[in-house]
Formats: C-alpha cells, sequence, structure tokens
C-alpha cells in the first residue's frame, strides 16, 4: 500500500550494528523510490546507488559468515587494502551509499514536518534542497552542485510525490506523512549507525566529485 | 601515440554491411574518450556509452553466426519482439550508441574543420555544441538540454583535450589534428552506415529523456 511501509527497515540491535543481510535486503527496496520523483533525469542517480547496493552485495555473497555486519566487510577491507583503504570496494560503495540513504531521510523528513514554501505549498524544491546541503552538497563540485540545480527543476509537485509514495493510490496527505513518519523509526537510526561507523574507522572521506 | 589512431576502425565492404565484431571491438576503445574530457562529471555518459556496448555484445554473444553484421541483430529482433520493437534490446541500444558515436564524429570533424570561437580560440565548447545540437539535442527534454549546459562549463580547453588525444604526449595541434581526420576517414562512414540502416529499417525513434 505504501512504497515505504511494505519496506519497513529492521530494527537495529542494542550494539547498533547493522546486519549486512537485512540491510541489503532492505535498502534494495529503495531505489524505487527515485522513481516517485518522476522525471526519467533520475534514473541516473537510481543506477549510482543500484551500482553501490550491487558492489556491497557482491563481497557480501563471497562469504557471509564472515561478513555479517557491515563493519565486518569495512573492517576486513582495512586489512586487505591496507594503501588504497577507505577509497575501495565495499568501503566506498558504502561511504556514498549512506549519502544517498541521508539524502532520503532528510527529505522525508522535512516533509514529514511541514517545512514549506508559504509562497508554493505544492513545491517540494525547499525540501530537496534541504536534503541536498544537509547529504551531499559538500562532496560536489561546483559544476555538479550546478547540475543539481538544473535536475531540481524537475522535481514533483508535493501532492504527486506524496501520491506516488503510496503507490498511486488516493490516500489523504497526512495518512501518507503518517506512514513516512513510521519508516522513519527504524530507517533513521540505521542510517545514523552507519554514519557512526564510519567516523569511529575513520573511514570517512571528503573528496568532491 | 594516439588515442584514435591506436583504435582504426575497420574499412566498410562496399555493401555497407557492418561485421558486428569488428564493430564491437572498434568502439569499445572510444569510451576513454570521455575521460579526455577532463571532468569526472563526464563519466556518466560513459557509463551509458558502455551500457549500450555490453547490451549489443549480450546478444551478439548468444549466436555470433546468426549475427554476422548489425543488421542482422536489429532484423532478428524485429520478429522476435514485434509490439515493442524497436524500443527493446540491441536495436535501443545501437538507436542511443549511434547518437553518441556522431556526437564523437562531429566534434572531432569540427575541431579537424578549424571551426573557433575567435574570441577564445582555446575554448571547444562552440565544437561541443555544435556536436551536441547535430547528434543529440533533438533526443533531450528541456532538462537534460539544461544539464548539458551546466555541463558544458567543465569542457577542457582545446590544447589539453588535444593532448589528451595523443595520450598525454606533447605532439603539436596541427599533428593531432591529422591523426583525428584520419581517425575519420573509416569512422565517419561506419556511423553513416548505421544511420541509413535504422532509416532503412524503419527502426528510429524520436522520443526525448
Ligand atoms: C548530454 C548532456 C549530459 C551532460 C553530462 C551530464 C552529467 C551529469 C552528472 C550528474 C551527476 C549525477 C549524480 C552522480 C554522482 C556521482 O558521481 C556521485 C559519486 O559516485 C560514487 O563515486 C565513487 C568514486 O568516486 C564510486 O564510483 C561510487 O560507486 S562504487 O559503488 O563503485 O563505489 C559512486 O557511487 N554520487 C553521488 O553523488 C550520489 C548521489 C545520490 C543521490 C542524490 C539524490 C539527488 C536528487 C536530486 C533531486 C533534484
Ligand atoms: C545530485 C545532482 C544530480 C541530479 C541529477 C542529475 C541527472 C543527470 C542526468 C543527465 C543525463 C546524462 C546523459 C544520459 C542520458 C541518457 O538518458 C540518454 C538515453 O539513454 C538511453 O535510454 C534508453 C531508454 O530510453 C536505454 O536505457 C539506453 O540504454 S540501453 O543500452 O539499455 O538500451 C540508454 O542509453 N543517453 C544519451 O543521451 C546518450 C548520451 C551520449 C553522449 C553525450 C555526450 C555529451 C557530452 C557533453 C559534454 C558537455
Amino acid at each position: 500500500m505504501s512504497l515505504l511501509l511494505d519496506n519497513q527497515f529492521a530494527e537495529l540491535p542494542a550494539d547498533k550494528s547493522v546486519d549486512t543481510k537485512t540491510f541489503l535486503d532492505n535498502v534494495s527496496t529503495l531505489p524505487p523510490f527515485f522513481d516517485c520523483l518522476g522525471s526519467k533525469v533520475f534514473s541516473i542517480i537510481k543506477s549510482d546507488i543500484n551500482g553501490n547496493i550491487t558492489k556491497i552485495r557482491a563481497v557480501y555473497d563471497q562469504d557471509p559468515a564472515k561478513y555479517v555486519t557491515l563493519q565486518d566487510i569495512v573492517e576486513a577491507e582495512r586489512e586487505t587494502h591496507k594503501g588504497q583503504w577507505p577509497k575501495v570496494g565495499a568501503t566506498l560503495a558504502l561511504m556514498w551509499l549512506k549519502r544517498g540513504l541521508r539524502f532520503i531521510q532528510v527529505l522525508l523528513q522535512s516533509l514529514a514536518d511541514g517545512d514549506r514554501d508559504e509562497n508554493n505549498p505544492n513545491l517540494i524544491q525547499v525540501n530537496i534542497t534541504k536534503a541536498y546541503e544537509h547529504a551531499l552538497k559538500k562532496y560536489h563540485g561546483w559544476i555538479v552542485q550546478k547540475i543539481f540545480s538544473a535536475a531540481l527543476i524537475a522535481a514533483p509537485y508535493r501532492s504527486n510525490f506524496l501520491k506516488a509514495l503510496s503507490k498511486g493510490q488516493e490516500v489523504k496527505d497526512e495518512d501518507c506523512l503518517a506512514n513516512v513518519r513510521l519508516f522513519l523509526v527504524n530507517y533513521t537510526p540505521t542510517v545514523d549507525a552507519i554514519y557512526e561507523m564510519y567516523s569511529n574507522l575513520n573511514a570517512e572521506l571528503d573528496y568532491t566529485v
């Protein structure tokens, strides 16, 4: 019924470790999120994120027993790829993937919080821009930032976006936003946990593309 | 010595049929061309073109004896995928690939012809724009056109581009352009032949992305 609620993320355990298999299964349901943005322009982003997921899954599949948590993968790669790490393998893929996940999170949170451009209440540019500034802008050079501004024009109306999130069903905006809030309950802590892990392991980079 | 001359395209036979295997081998050497543009922004385009090539090769590999020429593939798919054709399979991949190839061809021809912005003789924006208008603009909606304009700013200086085409060697511009002209001798007729085939088979579409 709702793109997001059909694909609830799992609750984190107390130690905040992220189970690799569960995470991969949960996160694989997110790329269709970018279809909700409406324009084919965003399929580029969908491919980028799909690429990240494929890369992490490929490493996991090599030895599921060894890579039970995401941290197991990142630490194993730190050993194997000494000189190049962390700009390598699943560590790099997850570094970028988490930024895409943060983008989605901040966008949804901002909608749930009712952030709006009062003069254009049916536009979500203000919410997308907030998410972009929070999650990605810092890692983009000025040309990609310009491309973002151009792509922003393709953003859907708020009402259409919420309808797409509800898989095209005519649900009230408030019901859709209630679903969004429910989805964020497990999603946000998962994204936070990955960020924390990167910070703890000193695995974060801030080069721009 | 020169990215292009190391990878000369094969001469076309009198009937202008394009041998699939030779074409795939020749064309696979072109994606590094986009690295010569300098910015990482263009790696997106490289992936798109690599995707086209992979798709055509996958069909060819299923039955090399059946798919000797590119036309064999397109005609076979017309039979197999009746309703969806030509927006399907290798036919679709080659439809877009040929536009990328035409873009490269017009850009190189324009440089070889000495087209220049006299006020900015070391910029190639004028050549890239000419190639874009000729090969792609028509198939891009206004948002992608805007993204093109933003990406255009990332274009390299003429001198750096020619140097990259010469694999970083310091050759005189005129020598590099002589190589470009030599490369175009077989390349242009190959691209033309594919366009002609699409026109003859009524396989061309003009939807925009
Ligand atoms: C014909 C005219 C066209 C001209 C040329 C046009 C070119 C257009 C280029 C635009 C950029 C598209 C966005 C993609 C950007 C990507 O470059 C970055 C880094 O991407 C990472 O790079 C790494 C190496 O550095 C590895 O390869 C990673 O891959 S690895 O798995 O191999 O390790 C890969 O994800 N990802 C990102 O910035 C992530 C983006 C996430 C989602 C963003 C949501 C934004 C929504 C916006 C809504 C308005
Ligand atoms: C975070 C911020 C980011 C926000 C979002 C950014 C999004 C950026 C999007 C920019 C577009 C990038 C260019 C790619 C465009 C592609 O969409 C098109 C059509 O692509 C085709 O589509 C088909 C389905 O319709 C099949 O999937 C084809 O795939 S199939 O093989 O599966 O059949 C596929 O090639 N290819 C093109 O237009 C081809 C482009 C060729 C080369 C162009 C050279 C230009 C050089 C410019 C120099 C200045």
